[in-house]
């Protein structure tokens, strides 16, 4: 049988702040990764985006991220080993309070904008997330972007990973994802948006932007619920999933 | 027998900047709190500091604080209960990380400055505290000042708690320390203030300021690091105590 | 004849986070005062929102904080003289470099959140903050709350005054705000609310909660532009002013 | 007539944080470049340096830097041309609120840290830094290091430049200091050191570490404050230079 995990980033407003509908989304997907107060979040929105989850039976990750709240963690920035691993230890333990609180484990981690970006193919910062990871709990999941380092380096070092795939994004022959600055970067057509996901899930296969086909592991699907139209399409997601026998539910 | 914690303040350097010697101070007590991040302390120093401590037995708690770095966390701050309570939970969360990474749990957790101040009368405050730390792990001891309203919500809450002692202050008639504002706050003579300690804690007595002969529990005693005349007086502490049969170990 | 000054609190975004329409509301106001990070606002958005108001002719205020981003500068906190003073100051100066870059000064100045309800009855806070105006520029106008101790220190020291009313909101017989948690704090009706407007700028008169006829300076008027009520609220207030013969224009 | 600067980063102390003696150091200094509390500094600590430069006559920059207070800015950041210019605008914009309380005017701009590694050629970063600087006072001096691309922008655009030398470094053949990984990055003889010094302020020619003779402007001498053995060497500077009929004064 097929499965699929639908994950979303969430608890990403601070403060005054509200960035996101996680209500919503909520609705809608099978895993969370919640922002831990670095980039995004702060403990009030933490307690209670965590709390929704956890009500709802919903796999919460930690969504850790260099120190930079006023570039949403999207900056690029040079740590050493030591600081990405301990920066990343510390998010993950910050977010563990509020799921022990609601009994419910760190599920998986995966990591936020510049320093998702990078563990691409940045070895020492991927190694370095990973033995956070580890050396705290080796069972939570660590969600890695397809052709990324970071998925070699969890496995590595013996952790559970899942492929995160994408429904609206070309790939490049290297499985990484096509520059949005670059034509044809954007899936726009729906049809073939769902078709494409669909075999990924099934077949492993994707066709990338050149026209090869490529190995790829559908295990989870990022989806967005910033505004009505997104949350059109994650229903239409449930909806033809469910015709082809693909069961959607949280990584295991 | 008689029993009772030497307890100190560390992982206070931030960045760049160093605070106290906490190798040195390790060497003399039996728990120690640690800064989470909001007043002082990174996860660098988190890490080093719980890392060395682990090594040599030592108890490690959590010292949560204001969101206040510039401050020190010294500054009086309004938070709301939600507020004051996901705080405190989500410095103890980040803790935890280093004390799981070395194996040890968090032992105990001691507000600091201004919050530390503010929970000798401030009922809701003290209570915010203490759920935090029972829905976390309802294990974790809480340290509080002799006076202090946050014991009596700790206990009422079913947490166990340990009285914190101070050698060189002078109490008033309601067991809170005499401001360093007025005369006679600082026990200066060092006979009388280790005399003072092993009656608060052989006894459970102590004279305030007033003269009248008060009830005390001395269970944890707080000592500092700064400087050699500071570590002068620990080992000072160790040879009397020793000699009165009172046995130095981290409260249980 | 008759002046009022429309203001309104700008430049609230902050990196990722978008919060109000600052474009839309310098189209109906004759002042602005800018956050200046320190609760709201970043770099981006003080060059952005200066130069927005510096090319309609807007005058540009400093709308400085306590340091609590996390909290939007809406939780009291306790600072020194010197440390209230050195912080507005740095928040004025920060400012004042985007200012420059557009060729317009600094016209005024009012405090945001917890530090703007504090310097009401706070003496020493309402000194501190305008000791480091002055000693920036003796020319920065001060917006005060009516009966607020911020009015009558700044005037002490030598600074100019705006008394700054508000259209939605009763006022009790000492001239502050009615407590919202109190029944009758808000004036909803539209028609009584811009009655009570112009009998405070034309007569400098309003009617307290209780009944009584207290005085008040009209001087300037605030303003929000968070949704389309709002702006056809202002948009109503221009209209109604114009007839009655009130010219809406910056302080001077 | 030989004159040279001699200048020194001041004001990195923070919040209860105490580092490098500023009041020392400035006894010894023409020019000082002050931290605006983005990697190091505070509004208490900005004030009190300023003041204490103002009534020495010491000429006053500004020092600022990436937003990265946990790593005291010396981690690389990847920054926008607009995010790069409106933070060093923010920064010295604050630090002139100081200056203009003790009359002084920003007489330079240097910046620290990883900001500073990155405009050797990084000309995208050194020109958005100087349009910051030439949009709030055409007047700043930018100082640069030697071989720095720094220096070209600044002329390019029109500001006054001062050219920065090291007492204790080697310079490569591109006028780059010779990074402290590699064997004989330290003039570690003090009588040589001297000699070099002399000879870049004189002849405006330095010895490259391979033998070459470069070009080099000894406009403005960098020194430290840390510790009696630095503070020896500034004095020997003194006697040294005055000997040879070098005037030490701040660059104009």
């Amino acid at each position: 049988m097929f499965c699929v995990d639908l994950n979303s980033d969430v608890g990403e407003s601070f403060g005054a702040y509200t960035l996101g509908d996680d209500e919503e989304i909520l609705k809608h997907v099978t895993a969370v990764q919640v922002a831990c107060g670095w980039h995004a979040g702060d403990p009030m929105v933490m307690d209670k985006v965590v709390r929704m989850a956890a009500e709802r039976g919903i796999a919460v990750g930690a969504h850790p991220s260099f120190p930079d709240l006023m570039g949403f963690g999207r900056r690029k920035m040079m740590l050493s080993f030591a600081e990405a691993k301990n920066y990343v230890k510390y998010q993950i333990g910050a977010l563990s309070a509020f799921t022990k609180t609601y009994g419910i484990p760190i599920h998986h981690m995966a990591p936020h904008g510049a320093m998702g970006n990078m563990v691409q193919d940045d070895v020492q910062l991927a190694r370095a997330i990973c033995e956070a990871v580890y050396e705290i709990d080796p069972e939570i999941i660590v969600y890695y972007c397809a052709g990324a380092v970071l998925g070699e380096e969890a496995e590595k070092i013996g952790l559970r990973t899942a492929c995160e795939i994408f429904a609206d994004r070309a790939y490049e022959d290297d499985l990484s994802l096509r520059s949005r600055k670059l034509p044809g970067a954007m899936i726009t057509d729906e049809e073939e948006s769902i078709k494409r996901c669909i075999r990924m899930v099934k077949e492993g296969k994707v066709t990338s932007y050149s026209g090869k086909d490529l190995d790829i592991k559908g295990d989870t699907l990022c989806v967005h619920g910033d505004g009505p139209k997104a949350i059109a399409f994650v229903k239409r997601i449930h909806e033809e999933f469910t015709k082809e026998g693909i069961a959607i539910q949280a990584f295991r």
